[in-house]
């Protein structure tokens, strides 16, 4: 017993603040961003992206909010747990639209039935990441111009069909030294990572820097641990994911 | 735009200290508890129990430490998200092998293989409901004595196989207005909790009292939001439960 007795009184010292605080996260993101959103009684909140969103979501109950076979096994499930754990008075809606595979462009040709149909408060976006990869071995001619004038247009278009949205741009990111991954990632990804950046400046949007959180988890843990082949993180990596958005979502 | 301006200007004035603290745990467990694990370096984690433990876990993957599978989809995979995201320097180990339908002497009967042979440093057990259940559907005969009488044996044998193991028991609980429950549940279940509570008690152990942080949870939404039946909570009621357990192991 002495051991547990012991153990005991030490861990009663530590304060409690700490309890949850994500150190990653606060270590990427200052605490002077000044984007949080606030959640309203009855609100929306629609989770819409690639592989990475989708993560085996259930399309069979893809119509009834908060269905945890509906959000998949990514962080749109850790993020929603948080929200409804946290916010059992208000009511919310969550759905998860992510599709695998999907580019900017496929994100617009679904986007009146996937997005303005559902007439979400919150519309959080991770989207790129297939913008560049299909480059490299689906035969996608499109450029990083591409992304950026789909992005914007895609926005604009958002904005007009739901004036008072509040959308979150997630950075597209990778997670160095994943299998995926070869050396010209690095440098050639990042033009994506602006462009997403950009848009979510011009249009006055929330914006996650997933990159910033990844690299600051990188000096952990490797990417075997937050995401083995560099594009789709593990369940940690997602939770890490869920931790970062729910600074710009409470 | 005006509206998102005004909207993120009202925001930057709240504080960031509420960031992810749970409400409902914070009002169900005094800050004053005494019993919190802080992780070591290379631990083993262990969840213990019936189907709230399992829900779903893959016993192909049993074996693999941190496999999402493995974890499930219930409060293990939450709380293990937590600490894997929290703790990544840790190198961790964590593993789920609850069975549903488990009462405590099904525990005791895998108990070396499924426990002792993983020379865990943590061991979560969460048990007792069927204990009670299969007494009323099942044709059990046994009583809340031979619960007591099992659980302590089972706590017994645990700590003279592993003198240095930190033991979590979590109150076994109702979701009051569960569809699974009849009137009799309140008055013949809460013997159970308290037998486990006792053992707890009696052998010195963490206890996280979820009977509380469920009927604090009870006072925001309906078991419909927390867990339909009364006896399996949802999502949100397991991510409520992975908050009440990170009070005892960070």
């Amino acid at each position: 017993m002495m051991d547990r007795r012991n153990f005991i009184r030490k861990s009663a010292i530590a304060g409690t603040t700490a309890l949850l605080l994500p150190e990653i996260v606060k270590a990427a993101l200052p605490e002077s961003r000044n984007d949080r959103h606030y959640l309203a009684k009855g609100e929306t909140i629609l989770f819409q992206g690639d592989s990475i969103t989708d993560r085996g979501r259930s399309r069979k109950e893809e119509d009834l909010p908060n269905d945890q076979r509906q959000l998949g096994s990514g962080y749109p499930l850790f993020a929603a747990a948080n929200i409804l754990a946290n916010n059992p008075e208000k009511e919310l809606k969550i759905y998860n639209r992510g599709i695998s595979g999907n580019k900017v462009f496929q994100l617009a040709d679904r986007w009146e039935k996937d997005c303005i149909a559902l007439k979400p408060d919150v519309v959080s976006i991770l989207i790129g990441v297939n913008d560049f990869w299909h480059t490299k071995t689906g035969g996608y001619t499109g450029t990083v111009t591409t992304y950026a004038v789909d992005y914007n247009k895609l926005i604009a278009d958002t904005l007009k069909a739901l004036p008072n949205v509040k959308i979150v741009i997630l950075e597209p990111f990778i997670i160095q030294g994943g299998s995926a991954l070869d050396s010209t990632w690095e440098s050639d990804f990042a033009p994506y990572r602006d462009a997403a950046k950009k848009v979510a400046e011009d249009y006055d949007l929330s914006f996650v820097p997933l990159q910033l959180v990844f690299n600051e988890a990188l000096k952990k843990a490797s990417a075997a641990y937050w995401g083995p082949d560099g594009v789709h993180p593990s369940f940690a990596g997602a939770q890490l994911m869920a931790q970062a958005w729910s600074k710009c979502i409470q």
